[in-house]
């Protein structure tokens, strides 16, 4: 493995330069940006690769889908997504979100951890690793799409007409992940749901002087109205039915949280923090982190915003929320809940506008696959990775791998301070090195690994 | 007065010329904009009509200051300002807000109705009246100010300094009014106080990937907690002590109460409604709309309100809240039992950032200066017009004449229909006229009414 890691390392600067190239093209699925453009971006990384590549169409963003035979029966899942956050609020940037900007020891720009450092780094891993190897010992399937962060509202499409190539795969490696703010690297072997809806309230027809606010209804008290019959203050989310579907956390789950060492003190220097929310440590905290089902409010608009005052009776108010979810709550209950409970207060009157959803889906950590990632990581970094069942986050696991029975790992270049989905999204260079030097290791663990 | 006002019928095309004119001068004391240029423009119109012309400097925008002497012992004050409100959301203008439009009998722009038209109209007036008669009957004190829209923040210094002027004022024909929505002329005798605040929630340091919200306070959820304490569903605002200084409503001020015609139904169709708020009709609506105090949201801004989704743990989220106060409402008062409140339910982190206010202020419908306003109106328009006792809205009433014992009456040219404060602010051009002409036929009242 010597060589290839070293190959790596001197190749540094090439692989960052691409990199770079990746991370210059908007691709914002939230707006619809530049998706096709970057779309053929990666088409032909991996065709440059060896990789019998296509460009599906769904209804939504192309997925772009590779194949390369490799010597073993096994196959491997690559799963990533060459779509970006939006970039607002842009003028917290130090440097323009899609011009990266190298300094300091790391690379800026929307992208770089979230998802295009983890695409070119595999990348890189298997030029590397068959500049030095006749073959490779897995057949790879890899799986890029262009709405991960919008939902991944199409990727099932592209499923219903793959099933044949993920309904028999050995593992797969997930978009994401990392160093933790202790410099730790871990593992995630699941991701939590998600439910993203809109609310909307309306009032009168057009905007009017807020002397009227003494006989007119007023959408912004409705819809503050409505979200706060959503959650307390001490963070029970009150929709009736809302936790009757969360599994109990099993013994074997405990003690991985308890033998995981959160950074706890980095990760709250991190975010700016007194305290974690209710003043959470220790098991309480991790317990929340990895298991605790939320409604968070993603956005709320109505009215005006500019400087100064202006007295007005606003016509309508919005609010974007998430909600993420743990094993078995779904989707689609969790929204008809939500609707049975604003008609039940009242609020008949709030829209839901918009929604999305994915399935919640949790990992074992004794599977002989995420043991054998454990492994390689152990190896490459010195020390025993955590493996948790699932990230807080969400990703499509559930419809790639979850309904299959394919364990997954995550396998990324990011570290907590990435700034992912915020202002000054960056990775540090040391990580993209050796995040590419991990792929090309557990390549060769998978080969050594009896079948 | 057959002449003179025959003479403004004439005369109309060129009066809205000059409108035109004024209202593509942008003046929004929100954002300090155009204003030392609007001040300028107003300056020049009063003495191109032989007013002796002041402009005032304060800590913020200037004031206008005309003087004309009459022949009689009494001095008229009138009160304007040359300041407008912003223009967003600006997609929803017809046409552009600083370019007046004429169609359809209508004139469209930003400060038609809201207040430059009163401005222009009570120009030409005081032309048409001097065109045909040698004097005018009363001395008359012009303030025109430059931040009515944020609170007249400064004109309590500009009256301190000018207290010989306003000390012994007959009465004071006020910068708003006209038509109400079943075309009846309408005169308001004072005004509702204002609490205008702006609280502010802080979280992490940054945006977070909304995954965190499992463990990370979310000041969105502060701010809305918080908000929802001050006002329930039922409409009673929660803060205590909020009601204490409410003056009781007289049986004198009920007789004006159940006197007034408003035009309900024609309101609620401007408006766009269903029902007014909590279906209040007849004399409990009246008496909510000119005695009510209220808590208005005019703002509330967080995280990602932008197409698509964007799951984002917004790190903070503001809300401009503005409080209707009644006679003897204080807005010291109010804003120290709101940081009270606040405290008490737990929320010492939110942040009250900005404040302004002005006393309420209600008005005498017996008084002489008002029968003479009354009379003048029965006469131009054919009907005995309401006089109510307050308006809905916010002047700076008492420190302009409240404190002085001077009453006023309104007196514009806009109608219920003209969008003041919002996107498509116009007037009806048989308005301006009609209003150009009440101001000269108040003059010759007030010249024959005995001192």
């Amino acid at each position: 493995m010597k060589p290839i890691a070293t190959h790596i390392e001197t190749h540094a600067d090439e692989y960052l330069a691409r990199l770079k190239h990746a991370c210059a093209q908007p691709s914002i699925s939230a707006l619809n940006q530049g998706l096709d453009e970057m779309a053929d971006m990666v088409s032909d990384m991996l065709h440059s690769l060896g990789f019998h590549v296509q460009i599906v169409p769904t209804d939504g963003a192309p997925v772009v889908l590779g194949r390369m035979a490799g010597t073993g029966e096994r196959t491997l899942l690559l799963y990533n997504h060459y779509d970006v956050q939006p970039v607002d609020p842009l003028d917290e940037w130090i440097t323009p979100p899609f011009k990266p900007d190298m300094r300091e020891g790391n690379l800026y720009g929307r992208g770089t951890a979230d998802n295009k450092g983890a695409i070119v780094s595999r990348a890189c891993a298997l030029e590397a690793y068959l500049a030095h190897r006749d073959t490779i010992p897995v057949n790879i399937v890899w799986v890029i799409e262009g709405e991960e962060e919008t939902g991944s509202l199409h990727l099932g499409q592209f499923v219903a007409q793959h099933r044949d190539l993920l309904q028999d795969v050995y593992g797969c490696v997930w978009e994401a992940g990392g160093k933790n703010a202790r410099d730790q690297y871990e593992i995630a072997l699941g991701c939590k749901g998600l439910l993203y809806v809109e609310l909307r309230a309306r009032g009168a027809s057009h905007d009017l002087h807020s002397a009227l606010a003494a006989t007119v209804i007023s959408p912004v008290w409705r819809l503050l109205w409505a979200l706060n019959s959503l959650k307390d203050a001490d963070e029970t989310i009150r929709i009736p039915g809302f936790y009757d579907a969360v599994r109990p956390i099993s013994a074997a789950q405990r003690q991985v949280l308890a033998d995981w060492d959160y950074p706890e003190e980095e990760a709250r220097a991190l975010y700016g923090l007194d305290t974690f929310l209710q003043g959470l440590s220790g098991d309480e905290l991790k317990e929340r982190l990895i298991f605790g089902p939320t409604c968070n409010v993603d956005g709320f608009h109505a009215g005006y915003g500019g400087p100064g005052s202006k007295t007005v009776l606003p016509c309508e108010a919005s609010a974007k929320l998430d909600f993420r979810l743990v094993p078995d709550q779904t989707p689609a209950t969790i929204l008809a809940l939500l609707r049975t409970h604003l008609d039940a207060q009242g609020f008949e009157d709030i829209e839901i506008l918009a929604d999305e959803g994915e399935h919640p889906s949790a990992g074992d950590p004794a599977h002989p696959f995420v043991q054998a990632a454990a492994r390689t990581a152990q190896r490459l970094y010195g020390h025993v990775p955590a493996c948790i069942p699932m990230m807080s986050g969400t990703g499509p696991v559930h419809v790639l791998c979850g309904q299959f029975g394919t364990p997954m790992v995550t396998a990324g270049v990011g570290y907590a301070g990435s700034m992912a989905h915020a202002p000054n999204e960056h990775i540090r260079i040391q990580d993209f090195i050796a995040g590419t030097q991990y792929i090309a290791a557990l390549l060769d663990e998978l080969g050594n690994t009896e079948p």
